[in-house]
């Protein structure tokens, strides 16, 4: 697959899908505007706009629809935008001063450098209840019963917490200036970014009601996925430009960060993130699990040029 | 009722109930011990121990109790303990330098004087989703249908994110520095105090399987406790001591805070957080529920000595 620049070349229901993942946005956005206090809804609905990728709600719903769930279905989308929620609660943290101290995100100047550290601070962690409301609202929509609509709940709750992507941002803060080796960039990287995109994908798979092989099969795609996506990154900050990348390139450079392609050399790191995604293809594939979308967004992940 | 210096001198019931929510924590840290990273359990666990008062826990099991839940039910201390992590999340953040910059908290040094921003701004965020799954496990546990739990987790997190206490840590920032009215002070404090202590209620209310007469009354109650115990935060902050506290007293004048005592007087306020508990009580007497620890607890809200 190439990917065309900015835009992700992939099929039809996922070109459908982004728009539909934007407009869901816009709803939950609305939402806050109408019901919170404007103080704390405008960096909130600051930190959700701008140019991002949207993959996890996109992965979310391929392994909805992969998974049997009817394209368009109500309630798909919300529970996908869930996952963008908690994402997006990561990078409005990270930014910080305290953590990376980042100005550009998005395309856009950071949530704190427009609307103060305090505000972006509080605006970030109320995105994590606002999540759980979300994914709550729905799977309601959906239809799915509250035993299951409680599942959706834990598995979004056990990945952005400490266990997961939470504890991974701290485990990555913590490797600036230091030297590690592969497995400890690996066991980093699958809390910081693999926790998240693999619940994103079980979210979708659960909403759909899967089975046990096809949710093992979605679970095993995901961290091929979640590390090609990564690796992926750590090559993009060492050889993307700023512009394209929409936030500042060679970051991960000044503060010292371990990354793959440093470790592995530019090279290796590329054809690991192929290896990768090619692993989480075969893991469907072994399960039966036909599905386009799913096979598209794995090479992006890990091919990508933004 | 009498306050004893540090202890709260009440019903037999809740001397009962304190030790059960401080082995209820217990628990919760253990398990974060053993699950989580050290580098974030660590200043997880911290912000949790010293010497905190446990009001939100203390109400939501009496508010249990009060509408028939049994004493020592499994799980209710769990949801209980639910409410105090998401009170520890707003310590822990409102502490922050970027926010009040406060040195002591509980007697002790605060999260981020012993570990650094980074990592309490994470641990306080990683408290946010450890809440929502421990309200889901005491709710499981003590037999709640999914449905129920569905709408215990939903009333948490609705009473922490953006329309509830986030938002009031917000308001309450922004009113650093300016003069404020009485009716924009007790709006900021309905939120930033008034949400979690409400919702710590209607949790044990709920988790007792209340009538919707009682709910109401349970809400009216903590409505009205929530602001005695604001008014009486702002009272001791203006004449109370710093050892006595366990944080530092006078820190309202020191950032230019609106106060109840500085809006009404130190004697008006003292009456007005008496007539609030005593408001709060009557709630409870019209709609029958005899409750000799919610009782007590509004007594106590209105008129502690730290």
């Amino acid at each position: 697959m190439r990917t065309a620049g900015r835009t992700l070349d992939a099929p039809e229901l996922l070109t459908r899908a982004r728009p539909r993942v934007e407009e869901a946005l816009r709803r939950v956005a609305a939402t806050v505007r109408t019901e919170l206090p404007p103080a704390l809804a405008e960096p909130m609905v600051y930190s959700l706009e701008g140019d991002g990728k949207r993959l996890r709600p996109l992965l979310c719903l391929a392994a909805f629809h992969a998974c049997g769930g009817p394209a368009d279905a109500p309630g798909s989308c919300d529970i996908a935008c869930a996952t963008e929620l908690i994402h997006t609660y990561s990078l409005v943290h990270d930014d910080l001063p305290c953590m990376d101290n980042d100005d550009l995100r998005r395309g856009r100047a950071t949530t704190h450098r427009v609307f103060g550290e305090a505000r972006a601070a509080l605006a970030g962690a109320a995105l994590i209840p606002l999540a759980c409301r979300t994914v709550e609202r729905g799977a309601a929509e959906l239809g799915l019963s509250a035993s299951e609509r409680a599942a959706l709940i834990g598995e979004l709750c056990r990945a952005a917490g400490a266990g997961g992507m939470i504890g991974g941002q701290l485990l990555d803060l913590q490797a600036e200036g230091r030297s590690v080796e592969l497995p400890a960039l690996e066991a980093i990287h699958r809390r910081k970014t693999g926790a998240l995109l693999v619940a994103s994908l079980r979210l979708g798979a659960l909403a759909a009601r899967a089975g046990r092989v096809a949710l093992a099969a979605i679970t095993e795609y995901g961290r091929a996925v979640g590390l090609a996506f990564q690796i992926a990154d750590d090559v993009l900050d060492a050889s993307g430009q700023t512009e394209v990348l929409g936030k500042m390139a060679g970051r991960d450079r000044e503060l010292a960060k371990s990354t793959f392609p440093a470790v592995l050399g530019l090279e290796v790191a590329r054809s690991r993130a192929r290896a990768e995604a090619e692993a989480a293809v075969q893991a469907l594939e072994r399960a039966g699990i036909d599905t386009p979308e799913l096979v598209a967004l794995a090479r992006f992940a890990a091919e990508r040029e933004r």
